[in-house]
């Protein structure tokens, strides 16, 4: 008996565009038989990000190569259904890089099994990429100190969310900037942020002159654009400006200008910093301690948004693009 | 008997334009009784120097706070002509902040008596403000390794050809880059810089990569604009990106945009940092100590460009805006 395996193939590398549903082609492909040292896992939860545009993209030293005809890359979660491995049993619940389709084959090695329990899903959200890019992010760059000014973008996103509650942990006064009123008031009255203010309302500008009259200190950016610029304005003498993510700049055309105010990282002798996660790799355990423990105390909250259906999985990833998503973005399947 | 003081006094903050001779006015000021604890100056040579124009604009954190009517801000040498402080004897030759005049009346604390040798007018470049620039911008912020690949932007100017210096005694392939063929053959016949981009004639993306296949580890700016960016795409993995300057910006009426391939530091996990060289002012005695070794040993090599005339000082200014100066642009009263 053969059995069918449901993918979403990609298309080609969407470059200097926005993502549409035609970067994506429904396959049938058959389960081939299992090789030697790998787990076959059935899917059950995607994870979201807007990360996989640029893998998509095919940047150099960032993506891990896609083509067009490969399965669509993704980190999801799942149970194993058929193993070759002694250390990972059927019936486990595992993530790894699992991709967008229903059975995933994959090396023992690189899955991670993971307790069955209330957290399960919070490994493709706060325990998971988005949680430690938030964590190393915040404290190895931003190296926030008590009563230091911490201003996040995207605030209200899966990273910006944790950003500014270890912040908060960490002593600091924390503003997040993010869309709509709906957003916002969950920034102040769930996530603890101390004020939040909403840019498609607000001026900007304004609003961090008002918040921040003795200027930023770690300014954490998922967005760039108009927020970047106007916050760079505003940074304090060795403000630390944490480049995270640019959702802004994804789906242009066109390569967007840069910050016109980059230079005030001179007359505030300031950091400009990118990273990325996979710089830490070893240190994940200890991360996941942490923000395990802050979760169970309730220090830590989270939302999650799950859409639902095999069919459903492009859409769901041109929610992140629209800010569609309100909280980490998943898919039950 | 009244003794007349000739100054050029600024008309108020030129920002956002180009400064032009109508920025200054000459005015004939009285000498008056020198101060208790004062030395005055008799001004030989005045320094000029692009963050001038940066002092004049009055920008908050960063400027002494000029304003109309005040002499221009300069540094200069000059012998002393009259002391009130037992350290300071008339004759010496001292370097301080003297201003754009004939005569300077100074605390005696804040100049700095020079041995009248053959070194003396390098206090204005290379064991002055540009030089330690230089030193504590490279050393301190850009960290360079022995191989790194160090790309300096105005590298004929007076801090970019230390720069380079300094990278090179370091270990480091060096590459400068500068306007006109006259300057690039200067750069690697005399500066010894390994290689040298024309951005007057040459294609500044195709020639860094040509030049630095392997990315760049050090980008030490002091101009901004196109070359930025060109480099920003071929920074290596963990480049320091150091932003001492940013010459193409001071003169435009509007704040042009700023690097669109800023995210790069994402990507390649790379660190934008500015700093001002005040930061590091203890440890000016050490680094001056190093850079005149590095001139009497010969490894370090200047070039003066000097002007004549006390009429001829704001023309003199000008000139950095336009490229015209070669080398640490001087003026000799």
């Amino acid at each position: 008996m053969t059995h069918v395996n449901r993918q979403w193939l990609i298309n080609g590398n969407p470059r200097g565009r926005a993502l549409s549903l035609d970067d994506f082609t429904l396959h049938d492909a058959e389960l081939a038989r299992l090789g030697p040292g790998q787990v076959r896992v059935k899917v059950e939860y995607l994870g979201f990000d807007p990360s996989q545009k640029g893998q998509m993209e095919n940047i150099a030293g960032y993506s891990r190569g896609a083509a067009a005809g490969d399965v669509m890359g993704a980190r999801g979660i799942g149970e194993v259904v058929e193993s070759h491995d002694p250390n990972v049993t059927v019936g486990a619940k595992v993530a790894g890089m699992v991709g967008w389709q229903e059975y995933a084959d994959l090396d023992a090695r690189a899955v991670e099994v993971l307790a069955d329990d209330d957290l399960l899903l919070a490994h493709l959200g706060p325990l998971g990429g988005t949680g430690l890019t938030a964590y190393f992010g915040l404290l190895r760059i931003g190296k926030p100190e008590p009563g230091d000014v911490v201003v996040v973008t995207g605030a209200a996103g899966a990273v910006g969310s944790v950003t500014g509650q270890i912040a908060r942990i960490a002593g600091c006064r924390t503003v997040g900037i993010a869309g709509g009123s709906e957003k916002c008031a969950w920034l102040v009255d769930e996530v603890g942020y101390d004020a939040a203010i909403d840019y498609k309302n607000d001026d900007i500008k304004a609003r961090l002159k008002a918040l921040c009259p003795e200027g930023i200190n770690v300014f954490f950016d998922n967005v760039g654009g108009e927020a970047l610029n106007a916050a760079l304005t505003r940074i304090a003498p060795f403000a630390r400006v944490v480049i995270c993510g640019g959702i802004s700049r994804y789906e242009q055309e066109t390569l967007p200008p840069g910050p016109a105010n980059y230079f005030n990282i001179v007359f505030r002798q300031a950091t400009m910093q990118g990273f990325l996660l996979s710089g830490y790799e070893r240190e994940y355990p200890e991360a996941r301690r942490r923000l395990t423990e802050w979760i169970r105390s309730g220090e830590l909250v989270y939302k999650e948004d799950i859409q639902e259906g095999f069919d459903n999985i492009p859409t769901t990833l041109l929610r992140l693009f629209s800010g569609k998503n309100f909280g980490k973005q998943l898919l039950k399947l």
